[in-house]
């Protein structure tokens, strides 16, 4: 069996924990059950280092490409450019075409929206852009009170420290509860604000 | 009043989200509110990108130097050399001997241990490394339950999601309980762990 793909997309003005977070998720997750059969890759328009929206430069893994299974669109201040860009709706559009699952976290879902993609779809975003996201696409159902939204093939997440959540829910959806579990168990996630 | 500096010391194999996740809630914080005279810094041995322990590839913002307030060493694979690094090892004593704070998330609480500053203090670490803390140091007063122990100048977390909640009770801490309720809010963490 071929291998599968997971390509967080990382942009000038990413949010950083938006793509760190589902990263830390998955890649524990891909590195310690190889047999699970997926990988899980930084990609970005090239492979020049991009500096994140609170300040962090990351060196990407990959080139962005249409050959890929799961697609993360993290959130940022960089969004509102990216949502603007029409080779990378373009290549959104394709991969969900050719079945993949596209994602967001936080404001990623702008580009989704921009893209067309969630057109009458559910779905949610970072808490304070409820209205923006309105007003890319009116027909939205926003749900406005989930950590995650999973409507089959689009998946968004709400913000930023939301991708979390999300990234072991897909680690459940795609292999199973109880790998989600260890992998839980693997990152420590008992989370305790303590504020 | 002079600028205080917090530095998130970053080496080959450190565990992403152990230093992404503190990075998050405190470069979140700094620049919302440069007025409370704080910055953050992602610093390391020199300015060459450092591979992580998942595969992510960072390009640290400057060299560690001498002149800071608050020292974070996160965990990963790699804190096993560190552990053993002289340079790295005399540059955390020396700081803690000028009144900084010296932090650690999941396994860098070996390296503290390491360079002595752990001997007779309460701390915690990476559920899966407490055995291998107290073969570095059987004087401390491990606290196998907590999620993070703060004992004024040496601060240790638990495990590498633990980072988030330690940073924002150094927010707490550093500022105020409101503050560090904005950057979570800010943040959007509300966790909700789905397994």
């Amino acid at each position: 069996m071929a291998e599968k793909t997971i390509g967080i997309y990382l942009f000038e003005g990413f949010e950083e924990l938006d793509a760190l977070g589902p990263w830390e998720v998955l890649a524990s997750w891909t590195q310690q059950y190889p047999d699970d059969g997926w990988r899980v890759r930084l990609v970005a328009d090239t492979t020049s280092p991009v500096q994140a929206a609170k300040g962090a430069v990351i060196v990407p893994q990959e080139i962005r490409s249409g050959d890929v299974d799961v697609v993360i669109v993290p959130g940022g201040d960089g969004a509102r450019a990216v949502m603007h860009d029409p080779k990378v709706l373009d290549w959104l559009r394709h991969v969900k075409e050719s079945g993949a699952v596209v994602v967001s976290v936080c404001t990623g879902a702008l580009v989704l929206a921009s893209a067309g993609l969630l057109r009458n779809r559910p779905a949610t975003t970072y808490f304070a852009a409820f209205d923006e996201l309105r007003a890319v696409d009116n027909s939205i159902d926003l749900r406005t009170d989930e950590r995650w939204v999973d409507d089959g093939d689009i998946v968004t997440g709400a913000g930023i420290s939301a991708g979390i959540d999300m990234a072991l829910h897909l680690v459940d959806r795609l292999v199973g509860t109880e790998r989600a579990r260890e992998v839980r168990r693997h990152i420590q996630y008992d989370p305790e604000p303590p504020v």
